[in-house]
């Protein structure tokens, strides 16, 4: 449901993931080549792709599987995980969402009933043949999503318009087996995600809904993870495979130049309750049929996250999500009063801890303050609190800042209060430099020569289109190389004005709107 | 983890399942036989096999689905799941346990490293042998449990002392492909459920969390779903594949004679430590090997519950678990202040939802107060409040317990308290009620004769056992047939005396325990 991506030339992440591969496959244990805070090999605009594989591993987000495409989720990208969870599964339950689980396996028999769904995900679906040693009588799928697995029982329990809406949404992993470049959080063969199935009696209550769950899309982007989306439709060729349209949120990588599908709100129209008779008796006592949405978010989020805020010192998390908001961290010094500095640093968690802040105190003794800091720095807190001799001389403790490195000094007095501002802070901060960042590589075009030079250039290409399928194709087949195609990204449904006459950049033909171009992940 | 039971002639309770199941999987819509609210067709003490398997359905817990051993866990159990989450995740996360997502694939390699362990679970592993059209190079196993997952990792992260204790958990699927008769929540060939895994420098702290998981586990069935549970330890033979002792709270169905291991807390040992080498460097600067802990709770909890306070007017459920803990129904009379009574519906909930109570009204004005009264029966909440005329003018609400069916009425002063009180002895009174079922059925025997004789009254047996594993195995070969064998289901640590001299009831020699015995699920 995230979407079905067609080009997949890309980066070449996977070269670290073959290495720690062998380390654990083979049972030896090796010698661990960088220790956690001991820094990052690889720069972020020198290297991004090598970057990337780096720091969600040194940052102690992702663990390489010892099965290609397949990751881990260590605790510390859980616990995000976890936060954007709260959030959206309190937002759906106010809409009156109701929770539930399908089971894993899909029969080849509804899997396939559907024929442009499965059309697009067939080549990715995973199959169990074999129980023990013994075959299976009929293989069985894994579900690559989840329509055609709930649709014959949304068919079974709606039977009058009294059953309407229904809306059902489930927290779980799926399984597509790409075997194009995998990469963490971003693209694997398993993932966690929630997807949310809904039917009801007219389009326009779907078309609301479409709108809603896309807004909270935005909300976890935006306002959780510090990543500026657009909001906009998915054209034809890109939408959801067997649905009427796809809106989206695409986010945009400016160090690849390549956009970046956040989370998908489908409106499915009546196609799959054609296909599966999901029928009702409506209040004329006349027989209709129901208009379907699906949508879904998945693990990619903290994968956009982190390749929009990381630098060349580590992850960069923003506060909302960050499970450690403030590390603390003593700075003893020879004759100094060391007892006096860690009782103040415990109290410093206390107050923060009591006024709703998640701090903690590193108060390890076989490691230095600089190691410490650097430690934490790699795995993103987003501020840092050292409380050293004069500090507490002071009454005061030092705050480091992650995202730009600034310091100050806040008294203990208004501690928590100050320490809430600095956050605020941060997150309005790293949203409003992603943003600039992201409006920096906008690159308006009207004719081919500039849309191929502003794609040479990795711009978020803005351009009139003729909202034509064939122009789509034919664009994709032009650009087509090593670093991949072309396509659109999303119609924004912010759009500027288009003057009577502009032609479209590619056909030539009367353009109809503003499209957002790129290669993308 | 969950335990791997060896004996498995059961109940019949998959013959409902193959005609939801063919209704289904045609994609015929057929005439719904039952609706909800319609009362059951079985009785729970005539046949408790057919009762269950309707109860789950008609309370909307399940729906059966077209793969066999596969349900939907609908909305009405997945809350009860979330309850049931909530509270262990927040305990867990006080003891420093952090979640973790491993993936949901095991390679054959890792898969098969612990001998005894792949043993147990190799007859039920699902293999993915195919994606799209290809062959996969190597097939792939879907996590029964994910031990042999984890280690190597383990294996990587743990260097020195200071990396330990190491205690992750995940919530995830795990899928174990059974043959023999699938039972909805009980035994289904894919179900949710946690997996702890830790990593000690020492066997006591291993021990020490053994028993506070087991806690857990205890004040999951005892405080939320209301069954009561010994806990204990499994013996040899029942014992968790590759570990070195397991814990258990294990609870008994009256009406089937069954026993069944409701949670498991395993002491693992150093067995799988030696396996993939989960080494670490001491204090001392030596070598050693860590130890570790799994455990695990499943979806399982919410059959056991539904077996144990289940009625023939449908599902019973205990006020702690219940999403809808107060349902509110109009009741109005001709004449009578229709609207008013509607206000007062409306009142109510709000008054019990500002209290913390989960209430809702039921407005629907197709369906007759008798109706929805049957409705929400079957449904299992517990608590109903009726207003009609007589109510509002007297400026109460009458209550009618689930449980009991005891009827009171409540002055709207003090509404929300007496409600409050009023749930906290339901939720006292099904926890007391299912345990002296559960006393009376009890029987202590000495002797062989004694035991069959027991075993054919379908009593949970307490007898003084030698402990020798040949035992176990006699007991099971003479006591085979159609009902299954009889075998240990543990050893309560609430021992009672066991006079000198003391001989076991099947062997003859020396006891050395009181041991529970039985049938089981």
């Amino acid at each position: 449901m995230a979407g079905k991506d067609s080009d997949k030339g890309k980066n070449k992440e996977a070269k670290k993931e073959k290495q720690v591969k062998n380390e654990v496959v083979h049972g030896k244990k090796k010698e661990v080549k960088k220790e956690t805070g001991l820094g990052l090999s690889y720069k972020k605009d020198e290297n991004f792709g090598e970057w990337y594989s780096e720091v969600v591993v040194t940052g102690e987000m992702i663990e390489y599987y010892d099965i290609s495409g397949c990751y881990i989720l260590r605790p510390w990208a859980m616990s995000i995980w976890e936060i954007l969870q709260t959030f959206f599964d309190a937002e759906i339950k106010k809409m009156k969402i109701k929770n539930t689980y399908f089971p894993l396996f899909v029969s080849p028999a509804v899997l396939q009933k559907e024929k442009d769904h499965i059309e697009g995900f067939a080549p990715e679906v995973a199959w169990v043949t074999k129980s023990g040693e013994s075959d299976l009588e009929v293989p069985i799928a894994i579900r690559p999503t989840s329509e055609t697995a709930m649709y014959p029982y949304f068919s079974k329990w709606i039977r009058g318009h009294r059953d309407l809406p229904l809306r059902l949404n489930q927290w779980c992993n799926v399984v597509r087996w790409e075997f194009s470049n995998p990469t963490p959080f971003i693209r694997s063969r398993e993932f966690l995600w929630q997807e949310g199935h809904t039917a009801f009696a007219t389009k326009e209550e779907a078309d609301v809904e479409v709108l809603e769950i896309l807004e909270l899309y935005r909300r976890i982007y935006e306002e959780f993870l510090a990543v500026p989306v657009s909001k906009g439709k998915k054209s034809e060729l890109e939408k959801f495979a067997g649905g009427l349209y796809t809106t989206t949120v695409e986010a945009f990588i400016p160090n690849t130049g390549r956009g970046i599908q956040g989370a998908t709100s489908h409106c499915l129209g009546q196609n799959f309750a054609k296909m599966f008779e999901i029928n009702f008796e409506n209040e004329k006592g006349e027989k209709a049929m129901v208009w379907q949405n699906s949508w879904g978010y998945t693990t990619r989020t903290i994968g956009v996250m982190i390749m929009t805020h990381g630098d060349d010192k580590g992850l960069v998390l923003p506060p909302k999500v960050a499970t450690t908001q403030v590390i603390v961290i003593p700075v003893p010094y020879k004759d100094a009063n060391t007892q006096g500095i860690y009782d103040a640093c415990a109290a410093t968690v206390k107050t923060l801890n009591e006024s709703g802040i998640r701090a903690e105190a590193d108060f390890r003794d076989n490691y230095s303050p600089g190691w410490k800091y650097s430690h934490w720095e790699m795995k993103g807190v987003p501020l840092r609190i050292e409380i050293g001799p004069k500090d507490l001389a002071n009454n005061q403790v030092r705050a480091v800042r992650r995202d730009n490195g600034a310091k100050t000094d806040i008294p203990v007095a208004n501690l928590a209060e100050q320490v809430k501002h600095v956050l605020d802070s941060i997150q309005q901060n790293l949203f409003e430099t992603a943003k600039q960042k992201r409006e920096a590589c906008v690159q308006v075009v009207k004719t081919w020569d500039e849309f191929t030079e502003a794609l040479s250039q990795k711009k978020l290409i803005l351009a009139p289109w003729c909202d034509e399928e064939d122009v789509e194709k034919d664009v994709k087949t032009r650009t087509r190389g090593e670093m991949g195609a072309a396509k659109t990204l999303c119609s924004p449904f912010d759009q500027p004005e288009l003057p009577e006459g502009t032609l479209c950049f590619a056909s030539g033909k009367p353009a109809k709107k503003w499209t957002y171009w790129g290669r993308s992940y």
